[in-house]
């Protein structure tokens, strides 16, 4: 199955006929005519909240408009009208609530795969990863991430293994494909200093030809269409909502949207078209956080990233854009209340990310340095229950929480029970949900869309779209 | 405000130049125009799923697949690119998060207005009612619904009133506007032994000419157009679990898909077409006991009345189907995990919505008892912890529970956290949510649906498509 070569077809018109099958065995017809396809696809640009619950669109879109003044990008397109909409069946191969490894594979290899793998099939068959398809087919490919650019959802698009976790390999796997932009966290798996096997993948990247940079700074000096590679941060880069305080890390970190704007320069460049996923990972650790600031600045910041890709588009009838997310998480909303309005709009008090904010707090903290810190970097005025909660966590005095991306086991249920009472902001879980997911297109092969489908459907979509076909 | 009349237009040519404006000022225009309306709308089926999660409709159609084999008519209209669809802001004068009053009254009268209060403006002008406005234009009206038909949904479409409580005055505003079809609980509203000023409404409604039915037997029975009152319980009817689990029940109450029958039976037969709400209103209440049996056989009965009203209107071309809900309702959604896909199974096994299991409880049962019941009706083992903490609250031993519709002060929420550890679901509260919410439209006029509106613009959408105008 990975050894499927895909060729450029001559025309849509060629197309017509193909009927590709899904995962299922159902013929998923309702995109593979050409009926109502009025351009052909030559650019991609994929953009994915990680994680992103109805509710995460919802109050981004409410903060955005009651405290910035504006509606998102993402919830205007909808108001005028300019985006076709579907919801989306992101079950694996093993349960209805899929990881992002497998998630990102169903739309990387068109077929569904266990959790926790990536292109590989349920029997061990690896699959052929999407964007080394239109590599093949000429065109440009690239991936930009806000944690590690070897994280499940970009290596879904790009690798086949059989497990997620193993990231360094992954970096590995990248040059081995010779993808043209790679930009996010994880320096962790490209430097010789931090690698087990010690391998410097940065003069190994360099090697090949590629710009390599290691910040914002370097990044925003780069122009030309070199391969580049960019590492930003040793794991995930800082969520937004802390960047944004912090002025040291808005000059060494690019933004989502910096990435997504250098990635198009340098891929638009190439004659034959590109193909980029925009994916931002960190909407994801926030609701495995239960951190509503955290969630709401990141979401925000990805639609800086969507109002980029659009504004490209826009300008041309060559170009789709995918606007989706891969599972939700946690399920939040705003809960009815008599002061629900109000606790909400709080949200604009807090200064720090959940984990920014408990990371600072140490064992020798007393209540009232703890409820100062937190009504001056929150506003939340805490009482005396809760202070002495938070603090035993830190004086050893409460079972450690554990929980994805939790490294320092840091006390985040316990503090987003804490905001509820003052922000009106629930959480099912700590984890992901069975949700069906939305989805929105933009530009070129938009009318394509139907209004339900699977995950797996969206590969052969974009190979449609795109008048790619198997032979 | 409240006495403009509206006159049934000469010809949708003459709508072409009206461009309605919604509560805020901002000009409509995305269907105020007839630009693609293929036919216009002479018949308007208006489906309510009241208090609908996202999750709600997610689980309703992974339980239809996993459990009964088939997907849900819902779901199936997407998958069948047989509808168009949108997201709704439902937010209300007073809050983010609305109620049902309210947002039923955003439907009904085209101005958001605050929390409890029907059809009444912030101004406290009396708004008038949308099916009121289409029975002055000729046509007949109905609603019908699984709680008291006074109650705040079909109220939002019929009458204009301070508080959404006074339910006992909303039954005399039904007859005084003389609807047609009403057909849903709430005979404590009606009948003279439980009405505080012992007015028999029956008999009045009688004196009106209405065919008074109060079981489905009799329901049943009725043919022909005169109009109909059924009231088939003393406040709510029970929810769809209990009903399929008790024989003598199924012969008493009719489904919310029988009322749809016989609502549009008798309601088709009028030649200058007719208008109808059909709410499943206990698809809220469960969310709110966060009772997830309960909230999943109400929706899938709802979507039986989806199923009724499409098999109607595909056989013409002048009926719209409106398929939507007022609100996010705690959220719900399946968690990730190990046993995520068999926890989620074994809701299968649930024989009683959480309302009658705890109901049947007393305060003399002991640990044992407990058990045995809850494994025997629910399929699930209590451990000791959690069946003495059940225990407890019939002991007077805990705090009790309220929250809306909690009459007997039962332990609901006690209750799905003991669930939620063998049937993966979680809520985020037991209350509404800010959610946007999902909208789907069927038959004629559905072309005419944006991706993304505000409750007030379905009010001038329906008046447009059916070609209604203002004076």
């Amino acid at each position: 199955m990975n050894r499927r070569k895909f060729l450029k077809s001559g025309g849509i018109a060629a197309l017509g006929t193909t009927l590709y099958t899904s995962a299922t065995g159902q013929a998923a017809n309702w995109f593979a005519t050409d009926e109502g396809l009025t351009n052909q696809v030559k650019n991609i640009i994929f953009l994915v909240s990680d994680g992103m619950s109805i509710g995460t669109l919802n109050m981004a879109n409410l903060y955005s408009e009651r405290i910035l003044g504006k509606t998102t990008k993402w919830i205007e397109l909808y108001q005028q009208n300019k985006v076709s909409r579907g919801l989306m069946d992101m079950a694996s191969a093993s349960s209805i609530v899929t990881d992002s490894a497998a998630a990102s594979s169903s739309w990387g290899s068109g077929y569904r795969v266990k959790n926790g793998s990536i292109n590989v099939s349920v029997d061990n068959e690896n699959l052929s990863p999407i964007w080394d398809k239109f590599k093949k087919a000429g065109k440009k490919v690239g991936c930009v991430t806000t944690v590690p650019i070897t994280h499940a959802t970009p290596a879904g698009f790009t690798v086949s293994i059989k497990s997620r976790n193993d990231q360094s390999k992954i970096a590995e796997e990248y040059l081995r494909y010779g993808y043209d932009v790679l930009l996010g966290g994880g320096d962790k798996y490209f430097n010789a200093s931090h690698r087990k096997d010690k391998k410097d993948m940065y003069q190994s990247f360099r090697n090949a030809s590629y710009n390599v940079v290691r910040s914002k700074n370097e990044l925003m000096k780069i122009s030309g269409s070199q391969k580049l590679l960019g590492v930003f941060d040793y794991d995930a880069l800082p969520y937004q909502i802390d960047r944004e305080n912090d002025t040291d890390l808005q000059k060494t970190i690019p933004s989502l949207a910096d990435m997504t704007q250098k990635a198009i320069e340098n891929l638009s460049q190439h004659p034959g078209g590109f193909v980029l996923q925009v994916e931002s990972g960190k909407v994801d650790w926030a609701a495995h956080a239960n951190d509503i600031a955290g969630l709401i600045h990141e979401q925000l910041q990805f639609d800086k990233a969507v109002e980029v890709a659009i504004n490209y588009a826009e300008q041309r009838n060559d170009t789709l854009v995918i606007i989706t997310t891969d599972h939700g998480n946690a399920n939040p909303g705003v809960i009815y209340g008599k002061y629900a309005d109000s606790n909400f709009d709080s949200i604009a008090h807090y200064k720090k990310s959940n984990e920014l904010f408990l990371n600072s707090i140490t064992s020798d903290w007393n209540e009232k340095k703890l409820s100062e810190y937190t009504q001056h970097q929150l506003g939340i005025d805490l009482n005396h229950e809760d202070a002495s909660h938070v603090l035993r966590y830190y004086q050893g005095l409460e079972k450690e929480e554990d929980g994805l991306y939790n490294y320092r086991k840091l006390p985040y249920k316990t503090f987003a029970d804490i905001q509820q009472k003052t922000d009106s902001v629930g959480w099912i879980s700590m984890d992901h949900s069975a949700d069906y997911v939305e989805i929105a297109m933009f530009g070129a092969g938009k009318e394509k869309l139907a209004p339900f489908i699977k995950n797996t459907d969206l590969h052969w979509f974009m190979l449609h779209v795109t008048g790619l076909k198997q032979d």
